[in-house]
Parts: structure tokens; sequence; C-alpha cells
């Protein structure tokens, strides 16, 4: 229900001592959001294609409200809201700052509108400039952490904006295109799927250190594992098609109890987006509709259909620690949104376990739960990740609408079993 | 779900002996549909509230798409359509002509953009265009009675635009107005409400002559009446504040049991668009929310409350027979949508009945059927008015909504008794 | 959400006249619902197998506490109830009386035992015992339309003790038989179908005189007929089977718009209990499976299904006056329960119109509303058929069912137009 | 959904080579499900009284269909159902048996009747005592595992029998007792709760070994524990509520985020069961109502519930493995349903942790997830615990409704977290 957060920021503390360096971080990633709705039609900004998916004009507005009530509020004393009612259309699931809009009827607000909305975020950027304006104070100080809070969250609503949007278009039947994206590399072969074998032991994981992380990755603990085997790149397009046409969507032997109910419930026969044409499969991409690439990884699965692929190709999904433990000795560059595919990509011909950041978001066999010894943090913002720790599993690894700098190898992104419009696709794991 | 209709137009053959009638007519209907969405934001045109309202570039296009279905592909071989998806996007009902774009999923559509619907629009009207200029011709003749049935069509449209924006921007917790409407008269003292004697017997009720009428209103037939007395004017919003005062909405003795059940599912306890606020009544309206007119007819009642506020008056709603004797002795002039208030206004004081048109519908006791004799119209209109013959109860007279033109003493509208959206009021009447 | 009500019941006053005479007709009603139970196992009295069902146990228990609360509360001050919470778990809808246990949850509950309902039964039957003995007094004279009602009404529910168990026993997939039927007449040709002329005019229908009729019969009153036909039987299953075979289910245009939806909804192929096997069509009877009887009419069809077989005949249903002014010029004989088929069988072979009364309750085109002139029962009472008024639709005649002295020519029974578990048929009409 | 299973079974191979050992042990638990419903009316054995609860009836022939399934059909090739339609009744889920009636259906099955099911009972364990007679055999040594996975299972069923039958007669407004029960240790004060210190380190849990055990309790393996600390007993009704009376209910501080949201759709304010009177608060018990006993622990509380306590106490829910580590200590007594209370009682005054047998489950905050290295048994029992690893918490130690020699300190019982109706309690812990 909730998004996931930031790679390599650096220090906090020593960002703010850089003078402008939060306030260009700030405007650059205030910007990104804008640059990423660009393409779209005014009518694309108002539309909720299900209770799941918020407008676009929706994420605009409460990324805003997020440092209008977190920092001006409390930072900026002299701070006059630009309309007192936007504090109750725009908070998400902030139960102890209010009460809220309902969530499933956000697209039945065609007001503000889109310029509104606009003039909303010029009227809190230009206040939180002044808030900048007074760097090295003992103000700026105390919120740096807020900030950066707040710009976490902006880029995790960067990503919702893309996923969302893909929804909107996907579903009408005219089948638009987002925008320009970048062109997909072309069909190929890839490499026979291998397992690579990992020692299991005693390890750490988890986050430790000054740099920017969630609550919910801390505190840092061993975890003992056993001896196990890692694939070395996504499932592909291709090999989940083998599934379904092994029948796997009619067959109650591979699926979890909840996962074949969900599945007779929706009518489920593929992934989301797939759609079965005479001349053969098709999957809508935000750049439209396209013949399915058989070498690039599945993505919009669910939970259930990992977990069923996973038993039908005779192996398991990782846990969490079993993927950290590999990604973390790896670079976090991938297919990210910085690539503007939109779209996950076949993986490159290499030796070795890969693509574990960027494509698609990794679904593991670990529910989303607290760590040994977490604590939320405290005030409001503890109502930020611990809150949904019952009926959802943990993803890794970002995917290619995520920002590349907002991903590491301790990032914990958690969804329910049925969430399909992500994009989350398949690793396969082994006992050793 | 509704229906709708013409007053007082011409034949439609005489129409057509006049030669350039036949077009002005069109694009004068066409061009107010367009004048009634000028004062919307583009958001506001995309936006469905509810599952029984469309959002009015639906509403747009749905009326474009009847002249292309049913007057274009039939009478104008060389018509290409602008996007043959259209078709599917923009059916209503009619499952003669194929299928349809699922009613509730009006609103997840932000494609075709306002602009396109314009193009689309413009695209139709040129090739009508071209039909009128083949003006007594027997493609034209032939054609003729499908071109006023698709105006009638859209002037029902143009009601729905009004009252379904009002749900749009009713529900919206900033509680925006439409636009510029003209200036209601001032609060005043309305007369006390008086009964008029009516003589019953054998009645002749029903449409007969060249004018147009929809089907429902055919044939002509006779109905025995007992005596029976009909109140002068609407129901006031100042009386129906007494019902609520007297605990109308909690005693179940003054409700059918499906109107009791209903209001205990949707907890209601006023009329849609009614607020109670610390310093009163308030209700909004088109030109936004304002202190309760105690002297304007209480309107968006459902059938149920209707019913509920007669039994507690002492009194009954009148049959539609009973309305239409009285209503047929009367010119059709009223608070039509033609004066631009877009709200009920308080009854002139007069002696004798008066208020049967304009201002809101009246529920009447009777439901919604056929006439004897009925005979749908042939071919794929057919299913225009006679597949909604249960469920339903009738109403006479239009409202501040309706095109003046468009309602005739014989006219029936139709809601189901839940119905509270559009701007449906109450006249009693009693058993002499 | 029913009716019922009583034919050939002499005067109540000419009754208590008689002495003891009332208390002999209230203990042989009585005494017939009982022996309608008498097959079951307890287990039977017990499954509410939809909301509209209801257990046999509570039939029993809810029509002693009918003249537990109208009855002996008011005219047998010294009488002590068995059980006070009986009064709130055996009311069913009548709000004045105070608050009840929810309808849709009657069949969770295993006690009272089967075994402490007849000892209710017993035990208010011994006060009601008590009151006749005072044969000739005032109390009793007062008393004596309620306990009428109080019998009309159990009645009603002996009927739905059947159809309502055909539920619970139809649905379960052992498919069990109710008890011993008398055998039905071997399958044989039916004489087609013919139409009789009927003249129309001005014709009174609806209920005068003192003997019992239900409040929604009355007043009688004048309503101008056009001339019409009327079907001389009963359509048959093999009639209606040619309606199927014609694709009837799939073909939108014989249907109501509201009928088409409710058919998808459900998944509707056929009249409840019919099932397809590869062998031909079998139906669900009270007296366990059989083979279709081609020549038995129709029945466990909804109001949506009989208007769409009307309409792929070429015809039409009856309005209740067109169905009165023939039927009242007949007598109310037929197969009615006391044959104890409790199934409709086939016409018999004669000349003019037939079948009236009996077999199967007729849906009429009429919607059950109230007539000129309607006045309720004071009191509580006046719960029992004006709070309908709303989204249902008349039969006549009765049904196989229905005790023989139970119905008349006035009766109206009512029913939701998706309504299939009672014993309900199609007669046509058309016009002259 | 599903329950859990055996302890301190002999070895299966051991108790079959003891000659009629197995056929005594056989005998003895199907005794025991009958003892457990000889209190009941036969009504009570039909009603369903939600989807998740089963009629008593269904629960004695379910058990039966375990062993003609997996055992009979398999090893006495002889062998005759007795009803072979009674397949597709008394399927729970396995889908791989074939198709199976709807689960929330059961409580529409008046037939088989209960004296029926009893034959059903009788039919089978006359098969089964023939089976028994070829002792020694090759074939009874191949059965006897799946023979013990029956009796295991009908353990647990009898378990749901109680629970579910609580429900059944605690929903009714009448709220009959079940039977007699043992009395009830009176009210008295309680021992402070107090937190003892586990050490931590790297733990094994799990099953190993030759006794009987659930494929979700293997392998065992290793898992490491940082320091913690165990509460001393079960959190009572007094401390609970204190919960309540500091507005537990209405704070969403304390909630998870799902939880909140069910607590709201539901209307909870307190455990089920409980009732809030002008004298107090009562509870419901299978001994019938009676005032809430502040000394005994909290059951019917749901996960969410759990948890929102033991943020308000400043605790936490121990981890499986925190609960296995203590658990694995000490002998496996306490109130089971020998102790024939059928409720919880307070904990013994003693030093040290104690009360984790039986008196209520304790909600862990471990999802219910595979162990590292779980494979599930092989063939359709392989549907027995693998397929609902997904949206469910373990609850561990057993209640005063499970079988002594069921429960062991491996043994892994879940439920999703919403779920109310089991004899569910809340244990707390503390990191260290």
């Amino acid at each position: 229900m909730s998004a996931g957060s930031s790679r390599e920021t650096r220090s906090n503390s020593k960002a703010v001592g850089e003078g402008q360096a939060p306030a260009r971080r700030y405007h650059s990633v205030r910007a990104q959001s804008e640059a990423l709705a660009r393409p779209l039609a005014v009518e694309d900004y108002v539309v909720q294609s299900m209770p799941d998916v918020s407008p676009t004009k929706w994420h605009l507005a409460h990324t805003t409200w997020f440092f209008e009530t977190f920092v001006l509020a409390r930072f900026a004393p002299s701070y006059e809201p630009l309309e007192p009612r936007y504090g109750y259309l725009f908070n998400s699931y902030y139960e102890s700052v209010g009460t809220r809009h309902p969530r499933p009827e956000r697209g039945m607000l065609s007001r503000p509108t889109v310029a509104e909305t606009y003039d909303y975020r010029a009227h809190v950027d230009r206040a939180m400039g002044a808030l900048f304006g007074r760097a090295g104070s003992a103000v700026l100080e105390e919120a740096a952490s807020l900030i950066e809070l707040g710009l976490q969250h902006e880029e995790q609503h960067q990503e919702l904006m893309l996923t969302d949007l893909k929804h909107v278009l996907g579903r009408n039947p005219l089948r638009p295109a987002y925008g320009s994206a970048a062109p997909m590399p072309p069909e190929r072969e890839v490499q026979a799927l291998r397992f690579f074998d990992q020692p299991g032991g005693l390890i750490s994981i988890g986050h430790e250190g000054p740099e920017f992380a969630f609550d919910n990755e801390t505190p840092r603990h061993r975890v003992f594992l056993r001896p196990y085997r890692l694939a070395d790149r996504l499932v592909t397009n291709g090999e989940f098609l083998a599934f379904i046409e092994a029948g796997g969507y009619s067959r109650p032997e591979f699926w979890l109890s909840d996962g074949w109910a969900t599945l007779q419930a929706h009518g489920w026969q593929a992934p989301l987006y797939w759609e079965r044409a005479d001349s053969g499969w098709f999957e809508y991409t935000l750049a439209g509709g396209a013949p399915l690439m058989h070498s690039a990884p599945v993505s919009h699965v669910s939970y259930y259909e990992a977990d069923a692929y996973s038993r039908f190709a005779g192996a398991r999904l990782p846990t969490e620690t079993e993927w950290e433990a590999v990604a973390a000795r790896q670079p976090t560059s991938g297919n990210f949104v910085e690539r503007r595919h939109y779209h996950p990509s076949a993986a490159p011909d290499d030796d070795g376990v890969r693509q574990l950041y960027g494509d698609a978001w990794e679904w593991t066999g670990s529910a989303y739960l607290a760590y040994p010894g977490y604590r939320p943090w405290a005030g409001a913002v503890g109502e930020y990740n611990g809150k949904f720790m019952s009926n959802q599993f943990v993803l890794r690894g970002g995917s290619c609408a995520t920002p590349e700098r907002h991903v590491r190898a301790t990032y914990r992104n958690f969804f329910p079993p049925d969430a399909r419009w992500q994009f989350t696709g398949i690793r396969l794991a082994e006992d050793a």
C-alpha cells in the first residue's frame, strides 16, 4: 500500500553543512515530479481507475501537503496555507493529523484543478525556499531530517505516479501511450537461467550508519541462513508463458489457497496488462500496446503468481535475507527511471547473479514485519511504515519506475500479495 | 435510466418542408449543449461521482454517437467514423447495437480528451450538415424522425448534464459553483397550501397527433377517475423542514418498507444537498452553498421521501392521470432552464393550481408501465423507453434544468424510487 | 414480502354468532400448519437457504406470535408469555411493535428447538381456547376480526412453509423429497393455446361486502378497459422450453433492462429448479427430481421471465383488471394444496378460459399499488399490506400450495419481479 | 482457517507394532468426538452462524470423510461408500480430490440428518475396524501414518466443534449454554505481571524425530535470537479492561492500519462475547452468560487486538521462536479440554513463566510461513498446511478446547489476524 526509499543520500547533517545543497536537492526532486507529469493531458491528472490508484493531481498535491504539514506548520510559524481545506483533501493515512477525504473518492474531485494544484506546489515551494534561506540556523538543522523524509516520500510517489498512470491509461479501451519513452532494446535470446550457490551462516542485514534509511530497515541485526542457491536473473515473459501454456492458471496444486481464491474471484489468466490476440500475446506498456517481448522480465504479477510460478519451476522465492546477503555486495545500478524505458528489459548476458536492482521489484517469501528491536520514528511520521506490518510481503531492488538514488540493498518495499499494478517480478531461489 | 422529450415541436414533416428549419434546429440544440458546458474547467468534464452520473464529456460524446449510429450510419453511406472505437465507448444501453463500455467506468476514461470530444462533435456536425444539404430528398424525409429523436435525446441529456454536474461539484468538499446563474428571487412568505376539487370521470390522457412525442406517451386512451383534489403548488422547503423536525426520518410509520430500508442503508436524514450547520440549514445549489430558502419548493427528494411526506401531511401523491387531467388545460410555461436559475423558485401568489411545469419534476404515485395498446418504436430505437418498465415511478412537468420546449402535458419522465439527484419535488393530492 | 388471504370465509360476525365455529376454525387452521410439517425431519425445520426463505420452525413460531401479540396481549389481560424474548425473535416486520431479529439470520437459531416451538404453539392455543370459551362476550366480538386476520395470516404462511421448504430441500445436492405427495397425472398432449375475446368497458374490480378480504383488495372501484383477449390456460413447460431453445435467455430484445441485468448477475438459463442432464431436462419437485413434464404449466419463473416469454410469444401479460374481470365469473376451484400434488398439473381439455385458480400464481403486468380510495387498516396491522407498495407486481389466482378457501377473484398477491421461489407461472393476453 | 496437531503420540511404527493399540486409539478419538456432541439438541448440529463456522454435523461427517477418502479408498479395495455424494458434500478444501460443496453453504443442508451422519460414522468405523483386523500386514503398515494423520485431524476438529458451537449458541439472543461444564475456580487476585529474561543466541526450533508432527513443524532449524524478556502469564480480562477504559478501541495510534479498518468495519468495542450491561461487563461462555472474571485470561481477541494491547502496554508480542525457546523446557500440561472448563482460567500463583500450554492460544508476532527447508507431504495430504502460508499469524500453546495430547512445544497453529472465534489470548514480550 506504500512504497520505498533512498539510496546514497549523503548524510543529512553533512548535506545541511554544505549550504545550498539541501535547497538544490529539494528543488530538483520537486521539479522531477512535475517533469514526469509533463506529457499528460489535463484530463489524465484527474482519473482514479481503482481504489489503490490515485490521480496524478492528487500525488502532486499530497507530496506538497507533506511539506506543509510536517515541515512548514512546525518550522515556519508565519506560514499561511493557501487553502485550509487542502489539509483534509490531501492527507493520505495519517490518523494523528486529523480526518481525511476517503481514498476511493480521490477520482471524484475535479477541483482543485490542475492549474490550482500547481499553484499549491508553487506556494509551498516559495515557503520552503524562505526556510532554506535560513541555512545554518538551528531551525533548519532541526527540520533537515523531516525535509529529507519529505523528499524520499516524494520520490516514492514519483514511482506511484507512473504505475498509477499506467493503470489509468492501460484500462482505457483506446490504450493511449504515456508519452515519449526511450526505445526498448530489440528482442533476443537470453541465457538459460542458472542458480548460484550462496554460503549461508550468520548474516547481518538491515541499515546502520548516518545515511538516510527508513525506520523499517533498522536495526541492523543477525539472521542465521542455511546455504542456498539464487537465480542469476529475473524470470522472463517467455518462461512465464510456459507456465500459462502448461495450464498454470487452472491447476490449483501450484497455488496458495488465498491465491487460488483470488485468481477465481478476478478471473486472472495472465499477468496484468497481458492480452491474447489471434496473432499472439500483447502487453500494454507506457509506450502503448506491443507484442510481448519474451526476453524481458515478467512483471505485474502478484505474490500469488510469483509463488505459484516458483512452485511450477520446482523452486521457491528467496527470503529477504537471502536477497540482501547477495545484493549488499553489488552496486545499485540498473534499469531505473532515469533510463526512461518505463519498462523492464532483458538481463544482460553475463556470469553471476545480476539484475538485482531496477527492472522489477522482486517478491520475496518474507512477510513484511518488524526487524528485531525495531522502533518506529517518533511523532506523526511514525505512521510511515510500522502500521502496515500485516498481510503484506517484502519486495526488493526497485524497478524501471524507481529513481536510482532512491534504492539500496537494505531497502524494503511491501505490498499485499494480490497487488499487481506495480512493476513486480520474480527471482527464484532453491535450498542448497 | 431516464427519459425526457419535446414540447411544441412543429410536426416533423412540416419542419422538413420548411427547408433549412431542421438544420437550424439541429445546430441550435447542438450549440446549446456546448453552451451549458462553457463555464466548466476541463477537469469538470471528466468525473463520474456515482454510477448514475455520467461525465460531461461522456454526455457530449454520447449524444453525438446517437446521430452517428442511428442517422449517419444509415443515411450517409460515405460517412467515415472519426474513431471506430467510439462506438463501443459511447453506447449507453442499446443492446442491439453491440457491446458497450460499462456504465460505472465512464469516469475512468481520461481519453478522448475534452478537445478530442469537441472534434468528434464537429466531425459529426459536418456530416449532418452535408445531409441537411440534401433537403427535400427522399433520404432526408426518411431520416427526419430519427433526427428529431436525436435532438429530443440531446435535450434530455442537457438536463442530465446539469444534474450530473451538480452531483460532481456538490460532493466535492470545496463546494464549487457551476458558474453564473441568474439571481434567485428573495425569500418571502408563500400562500398556505390549498387543494382544488377536480371532477373525475372518464378522462383521456396520452399523446395523439402529428407533433413529436415519445412512444411511451401513446396511445391516447381513457382512464376512469374518481373525483379528487389537487394541491395548488409544490411542497416547500419550509413545509418539508416541519416533517424533519417532527422526526419524519426516524418514524417508520410514514415510510414504505423499501423506503425505510433505503433510508437506513444510506443514513438519509434530509433531502440530498441539505446540510445542517450550527447556524441553520444550508443547501448546495449550482450557484454554490446557500442558506435554505424556505419558500422554494423542496427538491432532490426520492419517491420514498415524497410518499412519506404525503402520509405525514395526511395526503397522497397524485396519479399521473390526475396530474395530466389538470395540466392539459394549462400552458407549459414556468421556471425552465432558459431562466438560468438552475434551481426551483417559490410559486407565484395566485389562485388555482399552478407551478405544474418547471421548477421540479413531480413524483406521481403511478408506476412507469405501458399504456394500454402501447407499441414500442421499431428497430434499435425501440429500446428507448419500453425496456425500463419495471421498478420506476412516473414524474411529470419538467424542472428548472429542462428545456422549456422539451416538455408537454403528456410527457412521462421516470426514475427508480430511490433516485435523488434530479430536481424532483412533491405535489400533494387527496381523495375528494 | 408476500400476501395471501381468504375465500369463502363466512362473515366474521355470523361465524361468531354460531358459537364454537370460530374455535373450530381456529384449531383446524392451526392443526393444518402442523400437519404440513409432519413429514419433516427435525433438521429440516432449522435451515434458511436464502434471506427470502424462513425456517419451518420460524413459520410455526411467527404465526403463533401473531396471535400472542395482536390478540392475547390485548384481549386476554391475564395472559403470560411463555418466553418474553420470543417477541423479539418472531416479529417479522412490524416496526410499531418493536425491534426484531434480523431476517437473514433466522437460520442461525438452533433454539428454541422444534419441541420448544410446539410447546409455544400449545401454550398460545390454550390461551386462545380460553378466550373462545368466552363466546358471545363483547371481548370476543371485538377480537373476532383480528383472530380471523391471524388465521388468514397463518394460511399465507402455510403456503410459504411449502415453498420455503422446497427451496431448502431443492438446493441440497442430495435432492431429498418433502414427503408423500399424491401422484401426478401422466404426461399427455395439451390442447393448443387459444385466446378468447373479452369485451372491455367500464369494469368494477375489488372487494365489497361483509366477507373477509385484505385491505389491499378494497375499495371496489371502476376501471376502464379496452377490449382484449385472454389465453385459455397457463403457458406449459413445453412451450417455455421452445423459448429456451430459441435462445431466449441470451437475446436481450425480449427482456426488460432490469431483467437482463438480473439474468446476467445470477446466470439464469432456465426457470428455478430446472436442470439439464445428458438425457434431457429434469425438474426438482416436492416429490423429488423428475423428468420435466411438458404438459404441466411452467412455474418458478420471475416476472422478468414471464414478461420476456410473453414478448417472445408476440403477446403480453394481462393487467390485474383484465384477469379479475374474467375470474370473477368462475368458481374458485382448481389444483390447490388440498389435492396434495404440491406441483402444477396440466390444464384439463376444455373450451374457454380455465385454470385461473390454483396450479401457479399468475404474474400480471400491474404494479402492486393502492386502489383509488385505499385506506390501510388502523393500528399495527395496518403494516400488513400497504407498506409494500413499491417495486412489486401483482399475482393472481393461487397455486398448488395455496389453501383453496384462502383465494378469491379479488385476491392480490405480490412479489418483486425477480422472485422465483414461489409457484409463479404465466398467462398470456393480447390487445383485441 | 485450520488447526493443529499431536503431542506425545508414540511413534506410529511402534504403535502399530503394539497390535491393537492403533485400533484402540482410533476408536477412542472417534468416541471423543461423539462425546463432545452428546449435550446437543438435534437442531444445534445444523446451524452455521458465519462462513468460518461449520455445523457440528459437518464436523462429524468431514472427519469421517477423511478416513474414507485417504485411507479406505486406497487401502480397503472392497470398501463401498455409504453414499457417493458425501464425497462432494464433506470435502473441506482438497482441490486434488475433486469439487466440493461451498463452505458458506454448509448450514443450508438439513440432510443428511444427524442420525444419518452417525450412520455414516458407524459405516466407516466398521470398515476401519476390518482394516485394523489385518494388524501387522503390509497394508496396515503403509496406512499407519495416514490413519494417525486422520486422528490428529479429528482432534483438531474436536476443538473446532467447541469453538464453532460457542459461536452458534453465543449469537443466539437466548444465550443457551452448551451443557454441563466443570465449575470455574472463583474470582481472585492474580499476581502482577512480570517479565523474565531469556538469553537469546542461536536457538534450534522445530520438530525432529519419529513422533508425529505436522509437516509445517519441520525441519528443525537454527534461528538467531537477541536476548529478550517474556511475560510470566497471559494478559487477564482485568488488564484488558484497562485498555478499553483508556479508550483503546478509539485510539488509532495503537492499531495496525488493517486492524483499525477492521475495527471500524465491524464496530468492535471489546473482545468477542463481551457485553456491557448496566451492572458491568458480562461474557458469554459455554456455560452461559456470566459476569466477566477479571482474573481469567482475556480470550477471543484478534491478532489486531493482541497487537494493539501490547503497544498500549509498552511491550510487543513474542515471535514464535521466542515462545518455543521457553516452552520447549516445560511439560505440556495445563487447562486443556480434559478439564471440561471449556474456558480459560486464572494462572496459578507461582514464580517463573507459566501458562504456556492450555487456556488460550497465544498470538505470536510471526507470520505463518514455511520453515527453511520445508517440504510439504507428498500426495493430496500435502494440501494440509502449506497452502495457507499467506495472511495468517502463528499461534502457540493450545487452549481450553484443545485435547492435551494434541499439543507440543513445536506445534504451530495459524489464523488470519481478524479471527476472534477461537480461544485466542495474549502473552507479552519485550526486548532485553
